[in-house]
């Protein structure tokens, strides 16, 4: 018998087609959608908020941990890429190249480059090599240090297979950029930084992240070490969500940071760089949407509650509209995490109300609070959640004296499904057969649906991880950060190992 | 008999040599610098938290008036500068153009450009016409009427002359783009957001502004008007310092952002743009800074009060950081302007106490706070104002007491001062002779330092206005505001003149 089958706002369905559902919640949420221009995305209003709130929350971390923002060239002389030979070699492959300062208008009447530059610049994919160059001019004795500057900026890398905020030409980021005196500083502000991402995930986002070291060959081109926050998507499949680096002194040796130490000695300085993207609105969408839509943790909701006016006739407008606006004026002023005031959107379009309901179910508004002409009557509200989909009414007093208790709920209740789905899909694995049955698409139409995380004993060898990337898409995601490191043997050589790594497929 | 001289913290002074004076002030309050990519500058942490102050008082008043931000693509295909007319005309001459993708290593050991772009790329140099296309998209029907959106960004023109803040090839700002269903509609927009960025400029800056309209020449290229404000700085010229753009229907029909109007026949929308950028920090320097440096209006400023603690000894340390700490703590409690908290800056570096007090002139830190032994016995603090140099003791809980009162002072004070400048460097002309005095140098080495602004009557013929700015470098700077119209005869050429317009030389 075949299975009922629901309608749902989005279509096709996560189980039917991952990808394309994906593209279909952004699209439908009006997060952002693709532009003329090959890579680039326009972030929406509704995508731009949630990143608003994002920098918000991340940008007081960053103050509080002794950080101050800065702004550097969106340019880079080729010359300073050249500097650092491994980070060449990560990055010329995919740039923007600036050659030429003005356009000219040709015969046929179309405009041409013109005035070549002498030297091409790069529009930045990244700026340890600028900001390097900088700090060389500013540091000179150890009193000039520690420098712990982040900077909010726009970086551009020429990516062929482009997929909204997951992977674009051009994305929005905060890059941190640090130089110490001492290698211990240097580590302890790498650590300091990946645990304030992977505080900012869980607490904010509700999207549960393991913290750990990234094996070599998935280390940003020119660090000693990167760290990393991964977290599951629906599909099973890794989000590298964040990464901070220990530089060690390579980009201080290329840019020539140097420093007179306190007993009067030349040294180069430590340097660390950590950043997040516009990709974690992509990781957001992929951890808690269903076929219905975007589902928003309330502490990131661009309006944590909408209230939809029920106006069945046109004499019920004015009573309807005032006690919504009284509605919205008594919860506004509400504060709630980090005493934010809480946000809400009063939507008086003049649409039909199943409309209206889908339009922001889509949207993924954590609450959305119904008033007609029969609430009034009774001084009620009717309310829903868009995490479990459970409906109520109550008194208006009622609800805006539990409307925190319910956001703090749906917040808890997110973190907790998406814990849930990801321990459910992760398994300890001791055999390379299990560990390819694990890793082999349970549906042939969809590949990203295998098993999920796997922890097995790894020797380290670099072929070996490529021979897996080949045949299986499968990467060491990261070496987790372990109480105890327990020692075993490599499934695949039997050689030893010093701990299990998270194996997985990955975005 | 030789003036004594005093010895002032920026050397050059004003008198000596203004625009060398500007640099040096800059310099010292390390608010921005030069980088090595040219005509790209570094906004340094001081600089950069005036910026994101600026921002957030702006970004609120932008929103209170009912728009949202998103963000749109840094790229600008070369095809899209060509669909309007006056618009390439104004930005091909000057703008990075991108031709290829990639890097590649050649025999040489060094990168080359490689895989050229089928179309080039402009980095956006104002967003017009990709916002246009996005619009063009968004609008069916006068439903979708207005879209109000803002973008926060970086932009980039070629100029060849550069100048921190004042011009750059990269500048950070802001661009507010609308779209309208009636010309009515679009130009109540272009008026208010002129309106929004005379209250920034008066209530935040303390920086006056003239608000009027730009003749032809000096207009937006593609725009049917150009509203702007227009402050006076201390060499007496113009800065232009905020724009609001009229576009018509000129940007609508290039991008064919057209709409089904209520009677159902299709329309072109009528658009408006409108921005301020980093340009406001060379602003302010300009209008209040003094020969020892800055002075920051304390609602713009980092750090409202600085905490210098006094140390003669060793053994007095733990109490006068203990007393510093405490009094900082209490400080930041207090909310001042907007409901946001003052910021305070306890300054513990190891310096000498003469070096660290002159620093904090330098960067114009409103009010400076000094704690030592002699103070703990008694309870009290002694303090320093920025603006006028006065300096006083008074018990602790007093300071506590009053410091929102001395700020507004200062605040109140700053603006007052420099209106007071503009109206005594402002003149009635009604002669030509006269009009030519007035902008003829006063001092041989430095052509800045002219009468300031005229109000002359004047036909409007551009040819003329040429021809003055060729023989004088003046222009007009705005058809200012006026209550009333006050018609009279051209004192150029005898002709009818609806009112008085404001000469000036400019930025």
């Amino acid at each position: 018998m075949a299975k009922a089958s629901k309608r749902t706002a989005i279509q096709p369905t996560r189980e039917e087609n991952y990808p394309e559902w994906y593209q279909q919640v952004v699209k439908a949420a009006e997060l952002a959608e693709n532009s003329p221009v090959r890579g680039c995305m326009v972030i929406k209003p509704w995508g731009y908020t949630l990143w608003e709130n994002m920098q918000r929350v991340l940008d007081r971390m960053f103050k509080e941990t002794g950080h101050t923002n800065a702004y550097f060239p969106l340019f880079i002389p080729k010359s300073y890429l050249e500097k650092e030979a491994q980070h060449v070699e990560g990055f010329a492959k995919e740039c923007a190249v600036v050659t030429h300062s003005r356009l000219e208008m040709g015969k046929d009447g179309k405009l041409h480059p013109a005035s070549p530059l002498e030297e091409p610049l790069i529009v930045r994919p990244t700026s340890e090599t600028i900001i390097g160059e900088m700090y060389a001019k500013w540091v000179q004795s150890y009193r000039d240090l520690p420098i712990l500057i982040n900077q909010w900026a726009n970086v551009v890398r020429w990516e062929m297979r482009t997929r909204l905020f997951l992977r674009t030409a051009e994305f929005l980021w905060q890059e941190g950029h640090t130089a110490h005196a001492t290698e211990k500083e240097a580590w302890e502000e790498t650590r300091q930084m990946l645990d304030v991402y992977a505080k900012f995930a869980e607490e904010y986002m509700a999207m549960p992240v393991l913290r750990g070291e990234k094996t070599e060959g998935e280390r940003f081109p020119g660090a000693v070490s990167t760290l990393c926050i991964e977290a599951m998507m629906q599909d099973r499949k890794a989000l590298q969500a964040g990464t901070s680096h220990f530089l060690g002194q390579n980009f201080a040796k290329a840019s020539d940071i140097k420093f007179l130490d306190d007993t009067g000695n030349t040294q180069f300085a430590w340097t660390t760089s950590w950043g997040v993207s516009t990709r974690l609105i992509g990781g957001l969408v992929m951890t808690h949407s269903d076929d219905d839509g975007m589902i928003i943790p309330p502490r990131l909701a661009p309006a944590q509650v909408v209230i939809l006016p029920v106006i069945p006739k046109d004499e019920h407008r004015g009573p309807v509209m005032e006690a919504c606006e009284s509605l919205k004026k008594e919860l506004s002023a509400i504060t709630w995490v980090d005493g934010q005031r809480l946000d809400i959107h009063l939507d008086a379009r003049d649409l039909r109300g199943g409309e209206k309901m889908w339009h922001w179910v889509k949207k993924g508004a954590p609450i959305r609070v119904e008033i007609g002409p029969r609430d009034l009557e009774k001084g009620g509200v009717f309310y829903a959640r868009r995490d479990t989909g459970e409906k109520a009414g109550c008194s208006r007093e009622e609800f805006v004296g539990k409307v925190t208790t319910i956001l703090d709920e749906i917040q808890d209740g997110l973190l907790k499904r998406a814990l849930d789905f990801r321990e459910a899909n992760s398994k300890v694995i001791d055999s390379v057969d299990d560990f390819r049955a694990f890793f082999t698409p349970q549906n042939e139409k969809q590949p990203e649906i295998h098993g999920g995380f796997a922890y097995s004993h790894f020797c380290g060898d670099p072929a070996l991880e490529d021979q897996l990337q080949k045949e299986l898409k499968v990467t060491v995601r990261c070496i987790p950060y372990a109480d105890e490191a327990e020692p075993g043997t490599c499934i695949f050589t039997g050689k030893p190992s010093k701990q299990r790594v998270v194996f997985g497929k990955s975005y």
